[in-house]
């Protein structure tokens, strides 16, 4: 099999290091504006071979996968399926996703976005384990061709992540939510302390609370603006329950104060407790039409309802007018779950 | 020297167990509310004794730790400046002050606040490092003795952290922008996210950011309470910040996105900048009128400029109408404000 990564810094970069360390018979190309990049990606074992071009990157590609930054990935994704051979898939790492897969309508291209690996750029800290466990967003479209992204979640499961289908939409609003209002509010707080007239002593619950403040500011702008009235809404409802907390302190309701302080302690441990879940491996057969868009309706129903798909697999019939999907779902009540969500879009879960 | 600790928590427990490994010839006796607990600190080691009255555990102190939570403290102080001896330096562990401190006017009190340890309560998971290096705040006021001020400072430096005197009130309004603000933070944060139809996989960032979120309610209840409204002003002053980047946002203002986050970038550096700054020990010596509240006035000017004093000495001149500061700080800059700070108080500062 043989990868293309357009763009070798740190997601780049370990995509390649992942790639050529756990996936048997790849090769990575490697493509990029800094020809001095390139070579350090090469040097560290990133990829095997540095492109002269994008064409030459892609020529016989099975998988591109465009690592640009968030602004510059509309022209890359562009470029890269004019480049791509027909039954190369192409995705991207960028972190806000709506745009861009509303531009693309090619059924080579699944939009992604792995959650790894904020803090730190350039190759130099990529690491072959870096997406070990991590979840990795896809964004399949109904134009999405089912076999690519299969082969798409195959990769990405072997790198070590998790793949979760989600609309780009919705995906876009939940990264608001968690990953760019985190960032947005690490700012305020250090705005606020450091206009102190005399600069305070942090101690160790501000560090963390703002480590993420003032990260790079060219790939935040990008963020930021990609997903500004995502994040602008999500700043208003924090508004909101801020002056709520406010009020019940100038009305010196401890009752109130308590109960919201104990309601945050329970909300924490769920979302902890959600993000830890496993358990033995299930495995699903579907049978379905044999039509473009099947495995994203199927992958996103689940993706919706929580359930990771840990693994899949497509095998369209003799006739090719329909198709089994396999999947392989963690966790008891998750598999139930999947089955009932799956017959409910109408499609029949045989045993295995 | 007999150390009483009055509550044998996370605090107490530390302070006990600080002083009796890091000081000379010390003895501690600690009381409280729970045999039980009192016993298991014994058995831990964080004190020599148990007494079976705060009378008992008075008798014959040098200095008392006052460790019951914020909203008991109040009751605690008045009963144990009864209890205690009159050349027994009084302190409490607080971390709100302004309140407390404004009811209190004996001269052997002395406001206290270690930053340190939140996350975990009760004795056993008290250490001895616990205030290794840790800012420890004390707040004097113009009734405080100077000797009983320079016994409890060097108890500090004793127990491994650094003493910094701060008014009360200013104490509070910086709490509650550093510790406080980030804990409404937390919880907002979390109960936002939870709020979601679909509970979403949490990541890194959000993890850090909401480490604090829900940490006990009843220490919180009684912070939330004390610091009311100093709070409630920070939280203003935050709504205030987000409205200005939800309005960047809404109107697409990439240049002020970039500046801001640039300048929260620059921000947070300053602060830790600040948070490690040390340097070559200096000596200063200053001779003063030797009336009540003279160490606190010198104390709280060199701690509202920022200058920590790494150890103090006091020594009356023989007539007893003056007397002698001795004042070690660290780093060269900060020696020379401190040595321009206190001649703006109208003292000579000569050499060692």
């Amino acid at each position: 099999m043989k990868l293309a990564v357009l763009g070798v810094g740190l997601i780049g970069g370990s995509i390649g290091l992942a790639a050529r360390e756990q996936l048997d018979a790849v090769t990575v190309t490697g493509f990029g504006r800094s020809p001095a990049r390139l070579e350090k990606a090469r040097g560290l074992g990133a990829i095997d071979s540095v492109a002269s071009s994008l064409e030459e990157a892609l020529e016989g590609a099975d998988a591109c996968f465009c690592c640009a930054p968030v602004g510059e990935l509309p022209a890359q994704v562009a470029a890269a399926l004019v480049a791509a051979p027909k039954d190369c898939v192409v995705t991207d790492v960028g972190s806000v996703k709506e745009r861009l897969v509303a531009a693309v309508e090619d059924e080579r291209f699944v939009g992604g976005h792995p959650i790894a690996g904020a803090e730190t750029a350039g190759v130099e800290h990529a690491r072959a384990d870096l997406f070990q466990g991590a979840v990795w967003y896809l964004t399949p479209t109904s134009t999405s061709s089912g076999l690519l992204y299969e082969r798409l979640h195959r990769l990405i499961v072997g790198l070590g992540a998790g793949p979760v289908a989600i609309e780009a939409a919705a995906h876009d609003r939940l990264l608001a939510g968690v990953s760019h209002l985190p960032h947005v509010l690490a700012n305020v707080l250090v705005a606020q302390v450091a206009a102190e007239a005399d600069p305070p002593r942090i101690g160790p619950s501000f560090r963390d609370a703002t480590r993420v403040a003032g990260a790079n500011s060219s790939v935040w702008t990008d963020i930021y603006m990609a997903n500004r009235l995502a994040i602008a809404d999500e700043i208003d409802s924090t508004v909101h329950l801020l002056q709520a907390v406010a009020e019940d302190l100038r009305a010196g309701d401890e009752e109130a104060l308590a109960a919201w302080q104990d309601a945050a302690g329970a909300d924490r441990n769920r979302l902890l407790a959600a993000e830890s879940r496993a358990g033995r491996v299930h495995e699903l057969r579907l049978t379905v039409p044999n039509r473009p868009g099947i495995v994203a309706e199927v992958a996103l129903e689940l993706g919706k309802a929580g359930v990771n798909i840990v693994d899949l697999a497509l095998a369209p019939a003799p006739d090719m007018r329909s198709g089994a999907i396999t999947l392989w779902i963690a966790g008891d009540e998750e598999a139930e779950r999947a089955r009932g969500l799956i017959t409910g879009l109408g499609f029949a879960v045989g045993k295995p």
